[in-house]
């Protein structure tokens, strides 16, 4: 399987890595673009490849989805912010060929919570929490203590914090739509790393999921290690023909 | 995908109704075995069938999975504490052309805890604890406080309590393996609801994932319902070629 990565920040170099020292089976890097890519360069790059990663920004990811989509090819969305845009029309999509897929970041437990959104939503409620330091909420001011900065959908999220509302979007779309899922952004002057909480209540169930994570020292405090690792963990997937969120033992997906 | 269903119990039933209420796309069932199918009965329905669900028992599982495999189908295991057994060759499932699936069961985040594992498990750690009701653990003393009943990896805690060990198997085959992963089992009498608490800790970040299952009434206390839920989601994802880990924006996979 060949792979393109757009981006070159902390997600894409370390996905780039990874794919460089083999650490993903049946995967293989063929490209790299960057903003200084030429169309044609770009153009070259999606033909050859079955898969491109988009890991750059919410801007880049308005132009690569369709230019990728429109060749027929699957691509892993980083910049998932680019969904909560109302002009975006993301129900064309849905006729392919090309899939569009979303990694669970800097969270996950899509599993479990897709399964209980399928079991059942009426009477469900969603709640991502995110805290992390002020700055890398861009943030200037000096904050004595906590302070819930943000409270509302995951689409208003995504447009108030674009770079932050990543996994947000993801995991609205994982269960229960852009305007159902909660999102509570608070900046914490203390915060020595990114903390998530997500927070759902069903019949089927009550999860609390807290994910406290190191950050990654190229992405001037704003990114969590972990996003590129869920990344890779799609790459991986794809040539099983599922997961992440299952267990595989057998060999590769005969396509 | 045509899907036959071995198990007539509370996971089975709920997988069995759900399929014949076309709750999944693409998906549909073609045959339900129990204890009292012939072997002429199973051998038909696995013909036909696309992809089996084993939800029956440990014993069970022992008979199926290589009946299944040996036919080249693919296997949803639900008893997976078949896989902790020492003499059980697991091995030899790599070389397919089956697959052997494993659901997340009473549990999730197998999305973010594989992609942490695959960035880097050397200085990881996993417990998984579960706390339950005597009855549900088979014990019939009377308890006035809660009280630890088992500590071990999760491959000792299968082969101790085979019916509540299936997803910390299916936790361990996801992550650090069998003998890494610690299990803990607490009977607690106050209990009314299962709760299972999966703590990681690794250079990449803590995770803490708690999760308070409703039981299924038809279970006799002992299964939650959202494992039959994580079953059919899996089911789900075979056609769109990933997840259920990852969201899809996209047509089913072009097979």
């Amino acid at each position: 399987m060949a792979v393109c990565v757009v981006g070159t920040g902390a997600i894409g170099q370390t996905v780039i890595d990874a794919l460089r020292d083999s650490v993903v089976p049946h995967v293989s890097l063929t490209a790299v673009l960057d903003s200084r890519s030429s169309p044609e360069e770009s153009a070259a790059a999606f033909d050859a490849a079955d898969i491109v990663v988009e890991a750059a920004t919410v801007d880049a990811a308005r132009t690569v989805l369709p230019d990728v989509v429109k060749r027929g090819k699957d691509i892993v969305v980083c910049s998932c912010g680019v969904f909560a845009d109302r002009g975006f029309d993301m129900e064309s999509f849905g006729s392919g060929p090309s899939r569009v897929l979303l990694p669970t970041g800097a969270i996950g437990g899509f599993d479990v919570l897709a399964a209980a959104t399928r079991a059942g939503s009426r009477d469900a409620r969603l709640t991502h929490t995110t805290i992390k330091r002020p700055s890398a909420l861009g943030i200037e001011e000096r904050l004595d203590a906590e302070r819930t900065v943000f409270r509302g959908s995951a689409r208003e999220a995504a447009l108030a914090f674009p770079r932050t509302s990543n996994s947000s979007v993801a995991l609205a779309l994982a269960t229960l739509g852009l305007d159902r899922v909660e999102v509570v952004v608070v900046a914490d002057p203390d915060a020595t790393s990114t903390r998530h909480v997500v927070e759902w209540e069903s019949p089927l169930g009550r999860y609390e999921l807290t994910f406290e994570n190191a950050i990654d020292p190229a992405s001037s405090g704003r990114t969590s290690s972990i996003t590129a690792w869920s990344v890779i963990e799609v790459l991986a997937a794809l040539p099983l023909g599922i997961g992440p969120g299952a267990v595989v033992l057998g060999p590769p997906y005969r396509s």
